[in-house]
């Protein structure tokens, strides 16, 4: 029986991240995955593959350049699912190689199969004929989460899907209702509306990505309709159903909402909520409990309360992002092995791969309202930039949050083309406590996006002369 | 006669960003350009025109995206020159309003002509019929630069040109021979061979781009030559003459190097450096004397010897960039209206936007070990990185050079997608004095190329615990 310092069950970006950080302090490191590939909903079926499917719509369609070049230099007139798929699949082919050569690299026993908790210290993996067991120090549990599939929604993967299948789509169909105004929700809405597919999204809340700022909320929904996506906000889907005969018109699928709506359309993506996937880890025979989605609760440690045992990534709830359960799972390695951490930075930024991109970091206006903190915003818009005009992005836009008083930037909040990256020049300023003046002073490359930044900074400035 | 506060010759950005300066000081402020159209060689000419050149050589032709897409994806199959200046046109056209506009909103009086200092604060401006005299307290010249045309180049705008004229191709020639490897010279070349044209490119040094780190520079020629760009370095042209019977070759240019070889073209660009435009100032009647080349020196608050006058921007050399030039506009009409300023910052960036973009802030390896302070280089290639893949952009890279003692950030230098935008990011790290660890422990947007960020930061750090 192998005996581990460390063993990670799950091989997503937070337990890659986990095993890497630990094998790297010379410990013996084992990595579980039951899937017949590593790198967990990252890689497979979620952030990975919907970003090359984005790219490869925006690159096809030449959407975000239609500005710049009109309808005529459409790249392909018909885009088809195979053309998406191929670009997916070599990116994620690539992610996959990246992967085990880390794991090689490190000398990490990458092992397939289920894991099941026979006690404190002791793991079985389960293969379909065989079994194995192994013994650890420490274990990190990075299992993360599944689409949620509530049992009154009709899944059978050709009409209706959840996010996971939704990647299995043999076509592109004429229409789609996109179920949930989350993340994955507002991506896939993107997407598909980018390739012509007729998309009417519902979403329980008045916003779409709540947490964001409203004014970006508030653009974005404006070019989410500008583009023909229907939006049905406030409004709840009481049921959905099949339709089997279609009477020519090629509806397949109707949801009824709860304000007695029927919408109809051939296809219907169920994008409401993820759960976790504790319930056959055998967690009972180490004392540790899950909640009613699934999820395990940790303490700042990333401990739970069996401390030998973590648990990192989506599978203990927010932010739930790649990048954060990445930091999560070096943290939780190195407190594991008595490396001394910084604690979690909080300022990480969310990135969301809708059409347009947006991105945010720190606070938003509604947060700094009601904590009562006074700030004033500075606004700059892409086409008052050079480098917007010339990307052809004339809807995009960024806004720093600046303290009335000392100046210090609070928040930044971006969307349009390149906002998950320009956010963090922000978040470094942020960082070292930056005011705005930092962004007046600093001299940009010309002609670039990032000159929002000081044209923002001049736009908050010049409103705070007035204050 | 008028008087003003502040007259200001030049409407490029330095001398814009200066007028507007001084106008939201509440000074009254008239501003001169002496050609039909406001905006300076940065609109104009040099930085907009070619930018608009190769956003839309790098869209229509699917450059870029090609390791992603193959060349099934070309946009266009046939790219001609009125596709391309459309789209120049189009920002171009843009910009302009948003200068005049921004000249309207601040109350600045835009006035036609040449400017011609009569004594020190009496300045004539000459339009074909007619002229008029304006006074001011003070002045800044910012008149930038003209290519240099030496005499013996027989330049005739259909064959021969200059990097002004290039603009006038009426047609996509076969060949081109590109004298001169700096910025100018560099990006032509690279929208060229975008477009298919057979470039040959020649340097005196050993080196294209002489200022950046040696590593980014030879990878940048890699790719000059994988792209098909025949680079002849350490060679200088001795005469260039026009072939009149080409024998059905095409060739309609000769350039003889010294070391003996002929090379011959469809069409030559001779970008060898630039010139200032003072003689015909009249600045001999205020006491300001300009060098050989008709550029200015100023002191640190960009005075000339003659203290009411002001010079910026290109004309007083070095960096001439249009962010530099910004800043020095701005800075200048706060220290001649008495507003306290900020040194200019040490840490400006270079945007180089040739096919790849390439940018850096701070020092290269040859400066730090020249200067002896010890540093190592940490590392991170675009094909590491998901969002590299994503975009189809495996030829980046990131370098940042980390003090080996204090691990302080001592430069940071980029090729490939986004490097213009993607050097604030450590730039701001840098301004503030940060170190690698900000790299290491920043949650990034994933995915992302600002990761590289972090990527390099793990591979500097693994070298240094090396050291």
């Amino acid at each position: 029986m192998m005996h581990y310092d460390l063993v990670v069950i799950g091989t997503g970006p937070a337990g890659q991240k986990a095993a890497i950080q630990a094998a790297k302090l010379g410990k013996r490191v084992a990595i579980i995955e039951k899937n017949n590939v590593v790198g967990g909903a990252a890689i497979n079926t979620g952030t990975i593959p919907s970003k090359a499917l984005r790219e490869a719509a925006l690159h096809l369609t030449g959407m975000g350049k239609r500005d710049l070049f009109g309808g005529r230099h459409r790249v392909k007139r018909q885009v088809t699912i195979a053309d998406l798929i191929s670009v997916s699949q070599q990116v994620i082919n690539n992610e996959l190689n990246v992967i085990r050569d880390a794991f090689d690299r490190n000398n990490i026993d990458l092992i397939w199969g289920w894991a099941h908790f026979e006690g404190p210290q002791l793991l079985q993996v389960q293969r379909h004929h065989e079994s194995e067991l192994l013994t650890a120090d420490k274990f990190v549990v990075g299992v993360g989460t599944k689409p949620a599939k509530p049992d009154h929604i009709p899944f059978n993967d050709q009409t209706i899907f959840c996010s996971d299948s939704v990647l299995k789509l043999d076509r592109l169909p004429k229409s789609m209702i996109v179920v949930g105004g989350g993340v994955i929700g507002c991506e896939y809405a993107g997407i598909m509306a980018t390739l012509g597919v007729r998309v009417t999204l519902v979403e329980g809340r008045n916003q779409v990505l709540g947490f964001l700022d409203y004014e970006i909320a508030e653009a974005f929904q404006y070019h989410m309709r500008r583009m023909g996506i229907t939006l049905r906000l406030g409004e709840k889907v009481d049921s959905i159903k099949k339709i089997e005969n279609n009477n020519g018109s090629g509806a397949r699928v109707q949801a009824t909402l709860e304000s007695g709506k029927h919408l109809k359309a051939e296809t219907l993506l169920y994008s409401v909520g993820r759960q976790g996937v504790c319930a056959d880890l055998g967690l009972e025979n180490v004392g540790i409990e899950y909640d009613d989605r699934e999820r395990l609760t940790v303490n700042e440690n990333y401990q739970t309360n069996a401390e030998h045992v973590y648990a990192v990534g989506d599978v203990i709830g927010f932010p739930a992002l790649a990048s954060t359960a990445m930091e999560q799972g070096r943290m939780a390695a190195c407190h594991a092995f008595g490396v001394e951490i910084h604690s979690m930075p909080e300022l990480f930024p969310f990135g969301i791969y809708a059409v347009p991109e947006i991105s945010m970091v720190g606070k938003t206006e509604k947060q700094l309202t009601d904590a009562a903190i006074p700030y004033e915003a500075g606004i700059a818009r892409y086409d008052e930039l050079a480098r917007g005009q010339l990307l052809g992005d004339t809807i995009g836009m960024l806004k720093i949050l600046i303290h009335q008083e000392d100046h210090r930037i609070l928040g930044v909040h971006c969307i349009g083309s390149g906002a998950t990256e320009l956010i963090h020049i922000g978040q470094a300023v942020m960082a070292f406590n930056g005011t705005v003046d930092f962004f007046i002073h600093n001299v940009f490359n010309f002609p670039t996006l990032a000159e929002a930044y000081k044209v923002a900074a001049l736009n908050g400035v010049n409103k705070l002369q007035h204050v």
